[in-house]
């Protein structure tokens, strides 16, 4: 039995996605037992009526609320009753809890997560690893995404390293073809730390590495996992969303616009759901912490059940394939570096 | 009567792009004088019976080409002969030029202009500054994208008075609307260097400041200037410009899986070639080199004749609303910043 925490409140449709969510994963996985923190009797109306297994699933009652302006330092400091930072507190203190699933505030969650939390040993600093759609059909992983706003050569190549393994193993890509992201392809592009960690990665047997990528190419399947400072590995996966966003709606408004547009869309309808489902985050799990020694599993704000449901589902396989032990094992290859 | 340079080669359609642009630049604008460096047979060759009033086109003969994956450090050196690198020491030497279109390695064309420009005064890194479509039809610039990899506080703050300027002279974006690049709108979001920079454009007048911007909103119309380092700001365009391309590319293929879609297609054609319209980047001009002593524009490797041309007006505008007086003085009020 894998036991994982959901944090149901914070996220824009709390607590109703994350509870179903919760219960669309209980039913489906007979190896989950879930632990549902915020506020009980809110929960609990939630939960009123539905059918699910009572055996496997457990309220901690956690009525506070954590505003997407709070500050990150004072959360962890004054709230502590809050659906977040008990769960981290939980995941923190109780040995048979495996992982953490939240929708709520990034930064408090990253905050609480990394000084509370412990480490994996050898891991310098933990990465946030999301996952973007290729045009192709395959996925792309992009680490670190914001977790820290610098990185060494050191941190970059430990983030190739954690996040191999985690395509790997909860995605079975094999081998993943893994790329710095730079500001052009030659080994010479950018500033020291990327020629630094251009020359790490080129060293590194455990990692695919492949050489630089220019920011464009991400989408073009060419790539399985790019490396990246969390700044401006932020900048790539946010810009990437948005510029999605944006031309979606542009082309929705200038449908609307001519009755002929309408008519012609109405033909393409199954496409343009298809293209919608394909853009759509909520089908491509959440962006994971990787180096904490428990799982953290952050899925977006705007997260619904279905989202919710994916983001158990990753968590679970990141426990179930052992990923932890593989990526102590594997950073400890190369431990010289760890006190960079 | 104002001189510019034309780079004739480098691009991907040179040395016809360039020239046809030249032609129709020069035919427009009766105060244009334009001076074309490259190989002079093949430019001949490409003029030859073509109408236009050759008192105000020259050639000056250059006939090495830089190849895309020649060294900057090295091209600067040893292709002085080449058409990119005679066209930058024309420009140095001679008072009467004013500016230099290319659409040749920006690698090469940066490191040259860097090293053999002088610099406005006060200005301590040029930057670069091309320009986006928003959805709502009007245009964002993006500072510094990619002249330095690094930046700190006090840079950007320049980036941020030279672009504005640029905006407000030479498309007559009024107090334009200026953001910094970061990974959350919160001033305390980022790392030393964002949150320095967000102080100090707090503290600058000559900027209409309206604090962080998410990269997810830089398309979104709110913004007319986003400051960033040039790795960042890198990322920011070239991710935009990425995504933009696949999902039109992706579009068009699901488009031709089908008959019913092609047929849906056929009724949206016009809309859809405006989309295209719309996110062609040859349509928005180069991107300008801000900060030199004389004008540098750098048009998109894969510029047409349109692209050239556009990329001549914005050297012509930028010259004759006497773009780099105003930024020396602007610069001036804070020079006491100067040595940082």
């Amino acid at each position: 039995m894998i036991k994982i925490l959901i944090d149901c409140f914070g996220g824009d449709h709390s607590p109703q996605a994350p509870v179903e969510g919760a219960l669309a994963a209980l039913a489906k996985n007979p190896d989950l037992y879930l632990i549902l923190t915020g506020d009980e009797s809110l929960l609990q109306t939630e939960l009123a009526g539905k059918t699910y297994d009572s055996s496997r699933l457990e309220i901690v009652h956690a009525p506070e609320v954590i505003g997407c302006d709070e500050k990150p330092t004072d959360v962890i400091r004054l709230k502590r009753n809050s659906s977040m930072m008990k769960a981290i507190i939980l995941l923190r203190d109780r040995d048979d809890i495996a992982a953490l699933v939240s929708t709520g505030s990034t930064g408090a969650l990253v905050t609480g997560a990394l000084v509370r939390l412990g480490r994996i040993p050898g891991v310098i600093r933990p990465a946030f690893c999301p996952l973007l759609p290729t045009m192709d059909g395959g996925i792309v992983g992009i680490c670190d995404s914001g977790a820290n706003p610098e990185a060494t050569a050191v941190h970059l190549r430990q983030f190739a390293i954690m996040a191999s393994l985690y395509l790997e193993n909860v995605y079975g890509v094999k081998q993943p073809r893994t790329a710095l992201l730079n500001v052009g392809r030659e080994p010479e592009k950018g500033d020291d730390i990327r020629r630094e960690a251009y020359r790490l990665l080129q060293e590194t047997p455990s990692v695919h590495f492949v050489g630089n990528m220019e920011s464009r190419d991400l989408l073009s399947g060419a790539y399985d996992l790019v490396v990246a400072d969390g700044f401006s590995g932020n900048v790539l996966v946010k810009t990437t969303e948005g510029t999605a966003i944006e031309l979606l709606k542009k082309l929705k408004k200038d449908i609307y616009s001519r009755t002929l547009y309408k008519l012609g869309a109405l033909l393409m309808k199954k496409m343009f759901l298809e293209e919608k489902e394909f853009m759509n985050y909520q089908n491509y799990g959440g962006s994971v912490l990787l180096g904490t020694d428990k799982v953290v599993v952050k899925g977006h704000g705007s997260s619904k059940a279905v989202a919710v449901e994916k983001c158990i589902e990753q968590a679970f396989r990141m426990e179930t394939s052992r990923l932890s032990a593989k990526i102590e094992a594997e950073i400890a290859r190369y431990e010289h570096y760890e006190d960079s």
